[in-house]
């Protein structure tokens, strides 16, 4: 069973209209509100590979009552394990129309030392405890600044006294603390790996940050596939995985269906990062075809699975 | 006590943005909620002018629950008599830049039958009730398609049924049939005046809404004023009022400021037109001064009052 950790979950609402115009009034046709946050579509694509999920973060107010019930009803199997927070979940709000989608995100809810605390005593409680028996963790986006007691490289360490592998999908300074935290598995996006390390390349920045102490850095590089290192066995090695020609579609959660992966491999046993890779960029590519956040094609990932290239690039 | 009905409530909730892209992701640096609804601001200015009034209509979910709490706090000495509904209480979500407001309004909770009826059961007793006492009722707004036993003209007919004078502010069919149901006082703007009459002018428009069976027929006519007319006394006689220069803001709210003045004083007892018009213009404008819907300035309006210009007009 794989805890998913979001720290600032979200409930997704999508508005559709005819056209957007600045300064306008809108008549919205359609309403639509799904659960939200990186974390929690990390664990429904998990769901949609059968691989066993549990939900952490804070939640609070209607707004976490309301995702909850929607997640209970999407996905009756996935566990959920939130830390009661007493200001509400936020909300995102994207504007459809037949020509692109306009994205509004709120900012999320100030945790109180005490219960940011809470979130770190819920995590440990989790990691002892035998029902559901924790096997990895995904921490996936960032925390408020200024909490004490949750930061993503004291929840690392959390997972490692624990003797749990851990993926952290952030960026900013959390992504550097928690590499030399001993993340086992790292997976920036290019921009978030250039932002921290300020190499030149993806490649330099991801060997930056395997450096700093993480086991694996897996780098999306958007429609161009995504790099793999292997800090493992004495010498860091590096791949570059890709499809031979990019699917069309909205890349939202993609990310995510790549961390759910990363970790249902790499976090529970499975080695051999080519092999990760390959089938990574595959549901990636299920996910992007898909138009909601959180959803794969599972027969698209499978057909375009054997197709995916992957080559043994040189690391600096 | 003047009783404000809105069929159509609204938690209104604003985003502050840096800037407004079309198909571009939005941070979100501050969001502001508070109760929304033309009837609701009609409440909230007669509250500012010291009327006394109550809140009527459908109210459900979460975020009715949120309304009703923050109208509570706001002005504490507003009564509340809502319809319990199963469906939630719509959000509109304005996002507010340096440069302007872009407005998206979602569609309202379609009511049940025994919910329809359950409103005009709530406004019949409200009237036959003596705590609190309603001496005048204004609709605000359009209810929902469909709906059986409390459309606006049965509503118009239950008010005069019981003796007590109503406003009707909608717009559309609802606008004649109020109207027909010899509504006291009607207040479209030009709009929607010269949409539901095929008329050629704003002034053409009212008298033929007046001739319809409306006691007093206000049209707003913007920056440029209102328009009056006054069918009572055998005779229709109407009336121009306007400010010697407009004043500059936001017109949100204006217009149910106006309705807010008109119920005040046109709904009891006091019958000289050109005073009712004088106020209404002086009020409307300490509305636009302010940037949120439902407050008004009161030493503003109170200063423009004397030069607001009334002035007796030809009647079609």
């Amino acid at each position: 069973m794989i805890l998913t950790l979001t720290p600032n979950p979200a409930l997704d609402v999508t508005y559709e209209v005819d056209r957007t115009r600045i300064h306008a009034e809108h008549r919205v046709r359609a309403v639509r509100t799904a659960p939200g946050g990186k974390g929690v579509n990390v664990a429904r694509v998990l769901t949609q590979l059968a691989t066993g999920a549990v939900c952490a973060g804070p939640l609070g107010g209607a707004t976490g009552d309301r995702l909850r019930d929607l997640l209970a009803a999407e996905a009756p199997t996935l566990r959920q394990a939130w830390t009661p927070i007493d200001a509400a979940t936020r909300r995102t709000i994207t504007v459809v129309d037949p020509d692109g989608a306009t994205g509004f995100n709120e900012p999320g809810p100030v945790l109180t030392v005490a219960e940011s605390r809470a979130l770190g005593a819920d995590l440990a409680a989790l990691l002892a405890g035998a029902d559901p028996l924790i096997d990895a963790v995904t921490i996936s986006g960032s925390l408020p600044p200024g909490i004490e007691g949750a930061e993503p490289a004291e929840l690392v360490g959390l997972c490692r006294a624990r003797d749990r592998p851990v993926l952290v999908d952030t960026s900013g300074p959390a992504l550097r603390e928690a590499a030399r935290a001993g993340a086992t598995v790292l997976k920036p996006n290019a921009a978030e790996a250039l932002a921290v390390t300020g190499a030149d390349t993806p490649l330099a920045a991801a060997a930056e940050l395997a450096a700093l102490g993480a086991g694996y850095v897996v780098c999306s590089l958007g429609p161009d596939g995504m790099l793999g290192l292997d800090r493992g066995g004495g010498r860091t090695r590096a791949w570059r995985a890709r499809l031979p020609e990019p699917v069309r579609g909205n890349p939202t959660g993609a990310g995510d269906s790549v961390v759910a992966v990363l970790a249902s491999m790499l976090l529970t046993g499975r080695d051999d990062l080519p092999g990760v890779l390959r089938r990574a960029v595959a549901v990636s590519a299920g996910a992007v075809t898909r138009p909601v956040a959180g959803e794969i094609d599972p027969e698209l990932a499978a057909e375009l699975e054997p197709t995916v290239t992957v080559e043994e690039i040189p690391c600096p």
